[in-house]
């Protein structure tokens, strides 16, 4: 099979690749029905993240269950499945408390920009779907893999209520899922940051009430000045840098809560000011698997459509144009079919 | 009167100072019952925090109201009352949220090491008792203001809950105080953090199920081995240092709660190992208002008897004493009897 191997900055092939196969009995074979360029998978493409090796892409996924291990008890051939970005066994103490992002046997899926994909621990992994999904919802299950559970998991860090004030600093697809989940959750208002204009549409779609298109200090004002003062009660961090961490902690209430899933890259936090600000800070990498059965359902029933942020959908073979289309923001996210 | 300034590093005088008196309609006047010495006083004390000129000390109190203003309702002359530590209105939207912390007229308490003193915002700030109390319970009353509320919000920011395993760095008055909260709100198993042999024994009687004696590293190998491999749900940082700070987060499991009430010095967080550990981490300076008819009911009916704190007691004319017994760690905290 072909599959889609990253050799250096902006270097992304589609070559021949070894067919996945059983090699654990707790292994499934999948075949994908549509696989995506993550935000994350930008940072080794444009060299920030130091490529040591020809590194298999692609970590979201979604398709027909092919072929499973002798130990597979719960998922069976024929199924539509998808699954958590990271490798988590769903059984350890960790998982259990619902943190398989920090599984006693944690990896990181790669490979998945593939028209073939082994799953590790599948009967943990992977959820399936109560039949085979119409065409029309692929994408949003697609996204609850990663972008919409990271999104959802920003929110449930952030304790998105009902009636909630929400901030989104950020708004790549991550950030519009954010949007998305506490709009869901049944926040009342939902301030999106947001200097793009497609993006702020999409926000609004998504049921964003007001757009802020200032940053820093500037930004949070605005946010100050629509919340009389106050502050918002619950703030996604959807980028990770050290500005948007302080316009998220500056943007808080005291007392507010923080959801940061943007990975930070040099972010350093003064724990004084932190102290003070007397903020909830809570993030990592988000525990997808634990919110897919409900992510699933929200999709199945048509209540929610995050399928709707990849604005452009290419052949699988095509994928070195998804990559620089996102690069060059021309794309938010990028759905690809084998 | 006399009271207690501090004019430079360990010069603490008790000397003649203005009879307290009705500033504004909103004050009340309290006779002093008992007051101490906080942790806090000391780094002032130790010079390592800077000042600019002498400082009425004291922010502990509970004793009898005197007078009250005009405007104020809730609180009558005759009343034994306690309040917090910070001064807040307990009226603006921070203060409805519980976090009296961020009040809009938010102050700092100074001037109580005395046999009286004016409390401003005297409705928002002052709690009643049922009666006067007996005296045997008086320390614990006056705990309630800062050391046992203090100790009490690093176990609610640390989110414990009936059968939680929780880890207390920092085995000084406040972190004592915070096995005991941990106790109070049932959690199954307490591990102390300390080295002192009297602290130990306070700890245990508090309610620790666990000591462990090491520190940074070896102090969270020794929490990973008592609790499986797993870490601890909750976790009480109550110093304030880098080492200790690190130890909290180390010692936590991977979406566990960290709850900080050391006034962070020099402290500095990375976002990435943060990120990766995936904690809760909130802190600050304790919204102690929010919880006082709670803690004030628990010491009435004689649940708990967070006074044991107080291993030293003074004639308030002694305060300096008291101040060096503190620091030279010859007693944990000072009570002071005007």
């Amino acid at each position: 099979m072909k599959g889609t191997v990253l050799y250096g900055p902006r270097d992304v092939r589609f070559e021949d690749r070894e067919e996945s196969r059983i090699e654990k009995p707790t292994d499934a074979i999948i075949r994908m029905t549509a696989t995506c360029v993550c935000g994350s998978d930008l940072w080794p493409y444009r060299g920030i993240q130091k490529i040591e090796q020809p590194i298999p892409m692609g970590h979201e996924y979604c398709g027909i269950v092919e072929e499973v291990g002798s130990e597979v008890k719960n998922i069976k051939p024929g199924q539509f499945v998808t699954g958590s970005f990271r490798i988590a066994d769903n059984t350890c103490p960790h998982c259990q408390f619902g943190y398989q992002s920090g599984c006693e046997n944690l990896g990181f899926m790669s490979g998945a920009q593939a028209p073939q994909l082994r799953v590790p621990f599948a009967d943990g992994m992977l959820v399936a779907t109560p039949d085979i999904p119409s065409k029309d919802i692929v994408p949003s299950l697609l996204a609850a893999s990663d972008v919409f559970g990271t999104g959802w998991f920003a929110a449930d860090a952030a304790n998105v209520k009902p009636g909630s004030t929400v901030a989104v600093v950020g708004d790549g697809a991550v950030g519009l899922m954010g949007v998305l989940s506490a709009k869901v959750m049944g926040a009342e208002r939902i301030i999106a940051m947001s200097r793009h204009e497609s993006r702020q549409k999409l926000a609004l779609e998504f049921g964003a009430t007001d757009i802020v298109t200032e940053r820093g200090d500037e930004g949070v004002a605005q946010v100050e000045e629509l919340t009389k003062g106050i502050g918002a009660d619950s703030v996604l961090e959807c980028v990770g840098a050290q500005e948007s961490m302080m316009q998220a902690v500056h943007s808080s209430r005291p007392g507010g809560w923080i959801g940061y899933v943007g990975v930070p890259h040099g972010v350093s936090l003064a724990g004084e000011q932190l102290f003070f600000e007397a903020v909830h800070l809570h993030g990592g990498p988000a525990p997808v698997r634990r919110f897919l059965p409900e992510l699933i359902h929200l999709v199945w029933e048509r209540k929610v459509n995050p399928g709707k942020v990849f604005d452009l959908t290419l052949p699988l073979s095509e994928v070195a144009e998804g990559y620089r289309a996102m690069d060059e923001r021309r794309a938010i996210k990028t759905l690809l079919r084998p």
